[in-house]
Protein backbone atom coordinates (compact mmCIF):
# COMPACT_ATOMS: atom_id res chain seq x y z
CA UNK A 1 0.00 0.00 0.00
CA UNK A 2 1.21 3.54 -1.05
CA UNK A 3 1.57 6.37 1.16
CA UNK A 4 -1.45 8.17 -0.27
CA UNK A 5 -3.70 4.84 0.11
CA UNK A 6 -2.17 4.47 3.46
CA UNK A 7 -2.88 8.36 4.11
CA UNK A 8 -6.59 8.09 3.07
CA UNK A 9 -7.13 5.13 4.89
CA UNK A 10 -6.35 6.50 8.22
CA UNK A 11 -7.81 9.52 7.52
CA UNK A 12 -11.21 7.56 6.75
CA UNK A 13 -11.20 5.72 9.61
CA UNK A 14 -10.41 9.05 11.54
CA UNK A 15 -13.31 10.36 9.93
CA UNK A 16 -15.48 7.83 10.98
CA UNK A 17 -14.68 7.51 14.83
CA UNK A 18 -15.52 11.57 14.59
CA UNK A 19 -12.36 12.82 15.23
CA UNK A 20 -11.70 14.09 19.55
CA UNK A 21 -14.08 16.66 19.53
CA UNK A 22 -16.33 15.48 16.99
CA UNK A 23 -19.68 13.33 17.26
CA UNK A 24 -19.69 10.45 18.67
CA UNK A 25 -21.25 7.59 16.17
CA UNK A 26 -23.56 6.21 18.37
CA UNK A 27 -25.35 9.03 19.24
CA UNK A 28 -26.34 9.20 15.74
CA UNK A 29 -28.23 5.70 15.18
CA UNK A 30 -31.25 5.87 13.85
CA UNK A 31 -34.47 2.97 14.12
CA UNK A 32 -34.97 1.54 10.71
CA UNK A 33 -38.85 1.28 9.26
CA UNK A 34 -39.00 -1.05 6.38
CA UNK A 35 -41.78 -0.22 3.81
CA UNK A 36 -43.43 -2.81 1.29
CA UNK A 37 -45.17 -1.45 -1.72
CA UNK A 38 -48.53 0.21 -0.16
CA UNK A 39 -50.93 3.32 -0.88
CA UNK A 40 -52.25 6.19 0.33
CA UNK A 41 -55.94 6.78 -0.93
CA UNK A 42 -58.06 10.29 -1.01
CA UNK A 43 -61.46 9.67 0.66
CA UNK A 44 -63.38 10.42 -3.02
CA UNK A 45 -61.21 7.14 -4.25
CA UNK A 46 -61.92 5.23 -1.25
CA UNK A 47 -65.45 6.23 -2.60
CA UNK A 48 -64.92 4.82 -5.69
CA UNK A 49 -63.19 1.52 -4.82
CA UNK A 50 -64.99 0.85 -1.52
CA UNK A 51 -68.66 2.52 -2.15
CA UNK A 52 -69.58 5.53 -1.07
CA UNK A 53 -68.57 6.73 3.03
CA UNK A 54 -66.15 3.81 3.08
CA UNK A 55 -64.46 4.17 6.46
CA UNK A 56 -60.79 2.31 6.60
CA UNK A 57 -60.27 -0.58 8.57
CA UNK A 58 -57.46 -0.03 10.96
CA UNK A 59 -55.32 -3.45 11.87
CA UNK A 60 -52.08 -1.90 13.37
CA UNK A 61 -50.55 1.18 14.14
CA UNK A 62 -47.44 2.43 12.36
CA UNK A 63 -44.76 4.17 14.19
CA UNK A 64 -45.68 7.47 12.80
CA UNK A 65 -48.21 9.16 14.63
CA UNK A 66 -52.07 8.32 13.79
CA UNK A 67 -50.38 6.19 11.10
CA UNK A 68 -52.21 2.95 10.25
CA UNK A 69 -52.00 -0.47 8.30
CA UNK A 70 -55.89 -0.97 7.00
CA UNK A 71 -57.21 -4.87 6.64
CA UNK A 72 -58.28 -3.52 2.94
CA UNK A 73 -55.74 -4.25 0.22
CA UNK A 74 -55.72 -3.38 -4.05
CA UNK A 75 -55.06 -4.75 -7.02
CA UNK A 76 -52.71 -2.63 -9.08
CA UNK A 77 -52.25 -3.41 -12.54
CA UNK A 78 -50.04 -1.79 -15.58
CA UNK A 79 -49.65 -2.98 -19.32
CA UNK A 80 -47.47 -5.57 -18.45
CA UNK A 81 -49.07 -6.98 -15.62
CA UNK A 82 -50.65 -6.90 -12.02
CA UNK A 83 -50.00 -7.35 -8.39
CA UNK A 84 -52.69 -8.39 -5.80
CA UNK A 85 -53.12 -7.32 -2.01
CA UNK A 86 -51.21 -3.95 -1.93
CA UNK A 87 -51.91 -2.39 1.28
CA UNK A 88 -53.35 0.28 1.94
CA UNK A 89 -52.42 2.69 4.80
CA UNK A 90 -53.93 5.39 6.73
CA UNK A 91 -55.78 7.75 7.21
CA UNK A 92 -57.10 9.05 4.14
CA UNK A 93 -55.26 11.67 1.97
CA UNK A 94 -55.69 14.78 0.19
CA UNK A 95 -54.18 13.11 -3.09
CA UNK A 96 -53.99 9.46 -3.89
CA UNK A 97 -50.30 8.10 -4.34
CA UNK A 98 -48.84 4.25 -4.60
CA UNK A 99 -45.60 3.41 -3.18
CA UNK A 100 -44.15 0.48 -5.25
CA UNK A 101 -40.57 -1.29 -5.13
CA UNK A 102 -38.20 -0.99 -8.23
CA UNK A 103 -38.80 -5.21 -8.77
CA UNK A 104 -42.53 -4.01 -9.24
CA UNK A 105 -41.69 -1.64 -12.27
CA UNK A 106 -40.66 -4.77 -14.47
CA UNK A 107 -43.58 -6.68 -13.55
CA UNK A 108 -46.15 -3.91 -13.88
CA UNK A 109 -44.73 -2.69 -17.00
CA UNK A 110 -44.28 1.27 -15.59
CA UNK A 111 -41.14 2.91 -14.84
CA UNK A 112 -41.62 4.82 -11.54
CA UNK A 113 -39.40 7.25 -10.25
CA UNK A 114 -38.14 8.16 -7.15
CA UNK A 115 -39.61 10.86 -4.90
CA UNK A 116 -40.93 12.30 -2.15
CA UNK A 117 -43.34 10.93 -0.82
CA UNK A 118 -46.21 14.15 -1.52
CA UNK A 119 -44.05 15.06 -4.84
CA UNK A 120 -46.52 13.88 -7.49
CA UNK A 121 -46.20 16.28 -10.67
CA UNK A 122 -45.11 14.27 -13.60
CA UNK A 123 -45.32 10.72 -12.03
CA UNK A 124 -46.61 8.09 -14.22
CA UNK A 125 -50.74 6.81 -13.14
CA UNK A 126 -51.44 3.57 -12.49
CA UNK A 127 -54.71 1.48 -12.38
CA UNK A 128 -56.27 0.21 -9.25
CA UNK A 129 -58.66 -2.40 -8.45
CA UNK A 130 -61.26 -2.85 -5.35
CA UNK A 131 -64.50 -4.79 -4.91
CA UNK A 132 -66.79 -2.01 -5.34
CA UNK A 133 -64.86 -0.05 -8.58
CA UNK A 134 -61.44 0.98 -10.32
CA UNK A 135 -59.88 4.00 -11.45
CA UNK A 136 -57.29 4.84 -13.71
CA UNK A 137 -55.14 7.34 -11.62
CA UNK A 138 -53.44 9.79 -13.86
CA UNK A 139 -50.61 10.32 -11.45
CA UNK A 140 -49.19 9.20 -8.17
CA UNK A 141 -46.62 6.06 -8.84
CA UNK A 142 -43.59 6.35 -7.05
CA UNK A 143 -40.52 4.29 -5.29
CA UNK A 144 -40.35 6.54 -2.18
CA UNK A 145 -37.10 7.93 -1.75
CA UNK A 146 -35.24 6.70 1.61
CA UNK A 147 -36.10 9.29 4.05
CA UNK A 148 -35.74 9.99 8.04
CA UNK A 149 -38.52 11.16 10.14
CA UNK A 150 -37.69 12.76 13.30
CA UNK A 151 -38.96 16.02 15.21
CA UNK A 152 -37.25 19.40 15.48
CA UNK A 153 -35.69 18.61 18.61
CA UNK A 154 -33.97 15.74 17.05
CA UNK A 155 -32.57 17.09 14.12
CA UNK A 156 -30.97 19.97 16.48
CA UNK A 157 -29.45 17.09 18.07
CA UNK A 158 -28.19 15.39 14.88
CA UNK A 159 -27.52 18.88 13.38
CA UNK A 160 -29.67 18.45 10.23
CA UNK A 161 -32.30 20.19 8.64
CA UNK A 162 -35.81 19.41 7.44
CA UNK A 163 -35.12 18.91 3.26
CA UNK A 164 -31.58 17.88 4.19
CA UNK A 165 -30.05 15.09 2.26
CA UNK A 166 -27.68 12.94 4.17
CA UNK A 167 -25.82 9.59 3.93
CA UNK A 168 -26.54 6.53 6.65
CA UNK A 169 -24.05 3.95 7.30
CA UNK A 170 -25.13 0.02 7.97
CA UNK A 171 -22.57 -2.10 9.79
CA UNK A 172 -22.03 -5.94 8.57
CA UNK A 173 -20.86 -8.59 6.07
CA UNK A 174 -23.69 -7.04 3.60
CA UNK A 175 -23.30 -3.22 5.04
CA UNK A 176 -22.57 0.11 3.47
CA UNK A 177 -23.41 3.69 2.65
CA UNK A 178 -27.16 4.86 1.64
CA UNK A 179 -26.62 8.20 -0.05
CA UNK A 180 -29.07 11.28 -0.62
CA UNK A 181 -31.23 10.02 2.72
CA UNK A 182 -34.00 13.18 3.07
CA UNK A 183 -34.76 14.34 6.63
CA UNK A 184 -38.42 15.11 7.39
CA UNK A 185 -38.29 17.08 10.57
CA UNK A 186 -41.74 18.47 11.52
CA UNK A 187 -43.56 18.04 15.05
CA UNK A 188 -45.66 15.08 14.18
CA UNK A 189 -43.12 12.67 13.57
CA UNK A 190 -41.28 9.68 15.05
CA UNK A 191 -37.10 9.07 15.24
CA UNK A 192 -37.17 6.55 11.91
CA UNK A 193 -35.01 5.75 8.84
CA UNK A 194 -37.79 4.42 6.10
CA UNK A 195 -36.47 2.32 3.45
CA UNK A 196 -38.13 -0.42 1.19
CA UNK A 197 -37.81 -3.63 1.64
CA UNK A 198 -35.29 -4.15 -1.27
CA UNK A 199 -32.94 -1.51 0.13
CA UNK A 200 -33.50 -3.35 3.52
CA UNK A 201 -32.55 -6.53 2.00
CA UNK A 202 -29.53 -5.20 -0.19
CA UNK A 203 -27.54 -4.13 3.57
CA UNK A 204 -29.63 -7.26 5.41
CA UNK A 205 -31.80 -4.25 7.76
CA UNK A 206 -34.31 -5.65 9.81
CA UNK A 207 -37.18 -4.04 12.02
CA UNK A 208 -34.76 -4.50 14.51
CA UNK A 209 -31.93 -2.50 13.16
CA UNK A 210 -30.32 0.94 13.49
CA UNK A 211 -28.45 2.78 11.28
CA UNK A 212 -25.83 5.66 11.47
CA UNK A 213 -26.20 9.38 10.18
CA UNK A 214 -22.89 10.38 9.19
CA UNK A 215 -23.94 13.44 6.75
CA UNK B 1 -21.06 23.00 9.71
CA UNK B 2 -18.49 23.27 12.23
CA UNK B 3 -14.11 22.75 11.28
CA UNK B 4 -14.32 19.26 11.95
CA UNK B 5 -17.10 18.80 9.51
CA UNK B 6 -15.96 20.63 7.08
CA UNK B 7 -12.42 19.28 7.34
CA UNK B 8 -14.22 15.83 6.89
CA UNK B 9 -15.71 17.05 3.84
CA UNK B 10 -12.56 18.36 2.20
CA UNK B 11 -10.40 15.54 3.20
CA UNK B 12 -13.35 13.02 1.59
CA UNK B 13 -13.59 14.81 -1.62
CA UNK B 14 -9.85 14.94 -1.49
CA UNK B 15 -9.74 11.30 -1.20
CA UNK B 16 -12.55 10.54 -3.79
CA UNK B 17 -11.34 12.30 -6.94
CA UNK B 18 -7.84 10.24 -6.11
CA UNK B 19 -5.38 13.07 -5.04
CA UNK B 20 -2.69 14.78 -7.53
CA UNK B 21 -0.36 11.37 -8.42
CA UNK B 22 -3.21 8.73 -6.96
CA UNK B 23 -6.06 6.53 -9.51
CA UNK B 24 -8.03 8.32 -11.45
CA UNK B 25 -11.81 7.69 -10.90
CA UNK B 26 -12.93 6.51 -14.33
CA UNK B 27 -9.72 3.88 -14.21
CA UNK B 28 -11.67 2.21 -11.35
CA UNK B 29 -14.74 1.74 -13.68
CA UNK B 30 -16.33 -1.77 -13.42
CA UNK B 31 -19.27 -3.16 -14.94
CA UNK B 32 -22.51 -4.59 -13.09
CA UNK B 33 -24.03 -8.16 -14.04
CA UNK B 34 -27.16 -8.29 -11.82
CA UNK B 35 -28.41 -12.50 -11.01
CA UNK B 36 -31.44 -13.31 -9.67
CA UNK B 37 -32.12 -16.61 -7.78
CA UNK B 38 -30.22 -19.67 -9.64
CA UNK B 39 -29.15 -23.23 -8.92
CA UNK B 40 -25.60 -24.74 -10.00
CA UNK B 41 -26.01 -28.84 -10.29
CA UNK B 42 -23.46 -31.32 -9.56
CA UNK B 43 -23.97 -34.19 -12.43
CA UNK B 44 -25.42 -36.91 -10.03
CA UNK B 45 -28.21 -34.27 -8.74
CA UNK B 46 -28.76 -33.38 -12.45
CA UNK B 47 -29.39 -37.25 -13.22
CA UNK B 48 -31.65 -37.36 -10.07
CA UNK B 49 -33.78 -34.55 -10.94
CA UNK B 50 -33.52 -34.89 -14.97
CA UNK B 51 -32.58 -38.44 -15.22
CA UNK B 52 -29.27 -40.81 -15.41
CA UNK B 53 -27.21 -38.96 -18.49
CA UNK B 54 -29.24 -36.06 -18.29
CA UNK B 55 -27.12 -33.12 -20.27
CA UNK B 56 -28.00 -29.28 -20.16
CA UNK B 57 -29.53 -27.27 -22.39
CA UNK B 58 -27.55 -23.70 -23.32
CA UNK B 59 -30.36 -21.22 -24.27
CA UNK B 60 -27.54 -17.55 -23.61
CA UNK B 61 -23.87 -17.42 -22.49
CA UNK B 62 -23.18 -15.22 -19.57
CA UNK B 63 -19.99 -13.18 -19.26
CA UNK B 64 -18.36 -15.24 -17.56
CA UNK B 65 -16.12 -17.41 -19.80
CA UNK B 66 -17.60 -21.24 -20.46
CA UNK B 67 -20.83 -20.21 -17.75
CA UNK B 68 -24.25 -20.47 -19.49
CA UNK B 69 -27.70 -20.05 -18.35
CA UNK B 70 -29.76 -23.29 -19.50
CA UNK B 71 -33.23 -24.01 -20.89
CA UNK B 72 -34.29 -25.85 -16.98
CA UNK B 73 -35.49 -24.65 -14.22
CA UNK B 74 -36.38 -26.44 -10.81
CA UNK B 75 -38.93 -25.84 -8.02
CA UNK B 76 -37.02 -25.09 -4.25
CA UNK B 77 -38.92 -25.53 -1.43
CA UNK B 78 -38.80 -24.77 1.93
CA UNK B 79 -41.01 -25.67 5.32
CA UNK B 80 -42.85 -22.19 4.53
CA UNK B 81 -43.34 -22.16 0.74
CA UNK B 82 -41.69 -23.18 -2.40
CA UNK B 83 -40.64 -21.07 -5.74
CA UNK B 84 -41.06 -21.87 -9.05
CA UNK B 85 -39.07 -21.08 -12.51
CA UNK B 86 -35.65 -21.12 -10.35
CA UNK B 87 -32.91 -21.26 -13.35
CA UNK B 88 -30.39 -23.67 -13.69
CA UNK B 89 -26.87 -22.39 -14.75
CA UNK B 90 -24.40 -24.33 -16.36
CA UNK B 91 -21.92 -26.26 -17.03
CA UNK B 92 -22.51 -28.83 -13.82
CA UNK B 93 -20.30 -28.16 -10.59
CA UNK B 94 -18.55 -30.94 -8.53
CA UNK B 95 -21.36 -29.45 -5.58
CA UNK B 96 -24.55 -28.23 -6.15
CA UNK B 97 -25.08 -24.39 -4.77
CA UNK B 98 -28.34 -23.18 -4.33
CA UNK B 99 -27.96 -18.34 -4.46
CA UNK B 100 -31.07 -17.07 -3.34
CA UNK B 101 -31.75 -13.24 -2.34
CA UNK B 102 -32.85 -12.46 1.02
CA UNK B 103 -36.43 -12.09 -0.23
CA UNK B 104 -36.86 -15.92 -0.59
CA UNK B 105 -35.75 -16.81 2.77
CA UNK B 106 -38.99 -15.13 4.15
CA UNK B 107 -40.84 -17.34 1.15
CA UNK B 108 -39.21 -20.12 1.77
CA UNK B 109 -38.83 -20.37 5.98
CA UNK B 110 -34.62 -20.90 5.77
CA UNK B 111 -32.35 -18.41 7.14
CA UNK B 112 -29.72 -18.40 4.17
CA UNK B 113 -26.05 -17.16 5.26
CA UNK B 114 -24.12 -14.84 3.20
CA UNK B 115 -21.44 -16.47 1.45
CA UNK B 116 -18.96 -16.84 -1.74
CA UNK B 117 -19.43 -19.54 -3.84
CA UNK B 118 -18.57 -22.67 -2.97
CA UNK B 119 -17.70 -21.93 0.91
CA UNK B 120 -20.93 -24.26 1.42
CA UNK B 121 -19.89 -25.50 4.85
CA UNK B 122 -22.48 -25.07 7.61
CA UNK B 123 -25.17 -23.68 5.07
CA UNK B 124 -28.55 -25.34 5.31
CA UNK B 125 -30.11 -27.28 2.84
CA UNK B 126 -33.15 -26.91 0.66
CA UNK B 127 -35.27 -28.87 -1.26
CA UNK B 128 -35.05 -29.29 -5.25
CA UNK B 129 -37.62 -30.90 -7.30
CA UNK B 130 -36.95 -31.28 -10.69
CA UNK B 131 -39.25 -33.31 -13.38
CA UNK B 132 -38.04 -37.13 -12.77
CA UNK B 133 -37.30 -36.48 -9.34
CA UNK B 134 -36.35 -34.59 -6.19
CA UNK B 135 -33.45 -33.99 -3.96
CA UNK B 136 -33.11 -33.37 -0.16
CA UNK B 137 -29.98 -31.01 -0.06
CA UNK B 138 -28.36 -31.13 3.24
CA UNK B 139 -26.03 -27.82 2.52
CA UNK B 140 -25.61 -25.37 -0.07
CA UNK B 141 -28.39 -22.67 0.08
CA UNK B 142 -26.41 -19.61 0.24
CA UNK B 143 -27.07 -15.47 -0.35
CA UNK B 144 -24.07 -14.11 -2.69
CA UNK B 145 -22.02 -12.20 -1.47
CA UNK B 146 -21.07 -9.52 -3.53
CA UNK B 147 -18.06 -9.95 -5.65
CA UNK B 148 -16.20 -8.77 -8.19
CA UNK B 149 -14.71 -10.95 -11.12
CA UNK B 150 -11.56 -9.96 -12.64
CA UNK B 151 -8.39 -11.21 -14.63
CA UNK B 152 -4.96 -10.35 -12.54
CA UNK B 153 -3.77 -7.99 -14.69
CA UNK B 154 -7.28 -6.36 -13.61
CA UNK B 155 -6.39 -7.06 -10.54
CA UNK B 156 -2.99 -5.70 -11.08
CA UNK B 157 -4.33 -2.25 -12.49
CA UNK B 158 -6.85 -1.65 -9.58
CA UNK B 159 -4.11 -2.63 -7.11
CA UNK B 160 -6.11 -5.22 -5.64
CA UNK B 161 -5.74 -8.95 -5.09
CA UNK B 162 -7.43 -12.03 -5.26
CA UNK B 163 -9.53 -12.52 -1.88
CA UNK B 164 -9.26 -8.80 -0.89
CA UNK B 165 -12.68 -7.23 0.18
CA UNK B 166 -12.85 -3.45 -1.05
CA UNK B 167 -15.95 -1.03 -1.59
CA UNK B 168 -18.03 0.05 -4.63
CA UNK B 169 -19.36 3.36 -5.51
CA UNK B 170 -22.61 3.94 -7.13
CA UNK B 171 -23.66 7.14 -8.27
CA UNK B 172 -26.81 9.00 -8.73
CA UNK B 173 -30.13 9.63 -6.29
CA UNK B 174 -30.02 6.22 -4.80
CA UNK B 175 -26.52 6.10 -4.78
CA UNK B 176 -23.89 4.91 -1.99
CA UNK B 177 -21.52 2.61 -1.31
CA UNK B 178 -21.73 -1.41 -0.66
CA UNK B 179 -18.70 -2.74 1.73
CA UNK B 180 -16.89 -5.92 2.05
CA UNK B 181 -17.05 -6.99 -1.99
CA UNK B 182 -14.77 -9.69 -2.31
CA UNK B 183 -12.52 -9.74 -5.24
CA UNK B 184 -12.25 -13.09 -7.40
CA UNK B 185 -8.83 -12.54 -10.00
CA UNK B 186 -8.14 -15.50 -12.10
CA UNK B 187 -7.16 -16.56 -15.50
CA UNK B 188 -10.79 -17.50 -16.13
CA UNK B 189 -12.21 -14.40 -15.35
CA UNK B 190 -14.36 -10.95 -17.27
CA UNK B 191 -14.25 -8.39 -15.34
CA UNK B 192 -17.66 -7.92 -13.83
CA UNK B 193 -18.87 -6.84 -10.19
CA UNK B 194 -21.96 -9.40 -9.71
CA UNK B 195 -24.87 -8.51 -7.04
CA UNK B 196 -28.48 -9.71 -6.86
CA UNK B 197 -31.22 -8.10 -7.90
CA UNK B 198 -32.30 -6.47 -5.14
CA UNK B 199 -28.95 -4.99 -4.72
CA UNK B 200 -29.10 -3.83 -8.27
CA UNK B 201 -32.68 -2.02 -7.15
CA UNK B 202 -31.50 -0.65 -3.87
CA UNK B 203 -28.89 1.36 -5.78
CA UNK B 204 -30.88 1.53 -9.20
CA UNK B 205 -28.35 0.30 -10.74
CA UNK B 206 -28.98 -1.72 -14.18
CA UNK B 207 -27.25 -4.40 -16.53
CA UNK B 208 -26.03 -1.25 -18.47
CA UNK B 209 -24.51 0.33 -14.92
CA UNK B 210 -20.79 0.84 -14.22
CA UNK B 211 -19.33 1.07 -10.05
CA UNK B 212 -16.18 2.73 -9.40
CA UNK B 213 -13.56 0.49 -7.06
CA UNK B 214 -13.41 2.55 -3.77
CA UNK B 215 -11.17 0.26 -1.56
Amino acid sequence: MGKYDALADLLLEVIREGGGGGRKKDANLVPVGISNRHIHLSQPDLDTLFGAGYQLTKTKDLSQPMQYACKETLIIGGPKGAIEKVRILGPVRNETQVEILQTDCFKLGIIAPVRLSGDLQGTPGITLIGPKGSIYLSKGLMIAQRHIHMTPEDATRFGVIDGEQISIQIDGLRGGTYANVAIRANTVSALECHIDTEEANAMNLTANSQITIIK
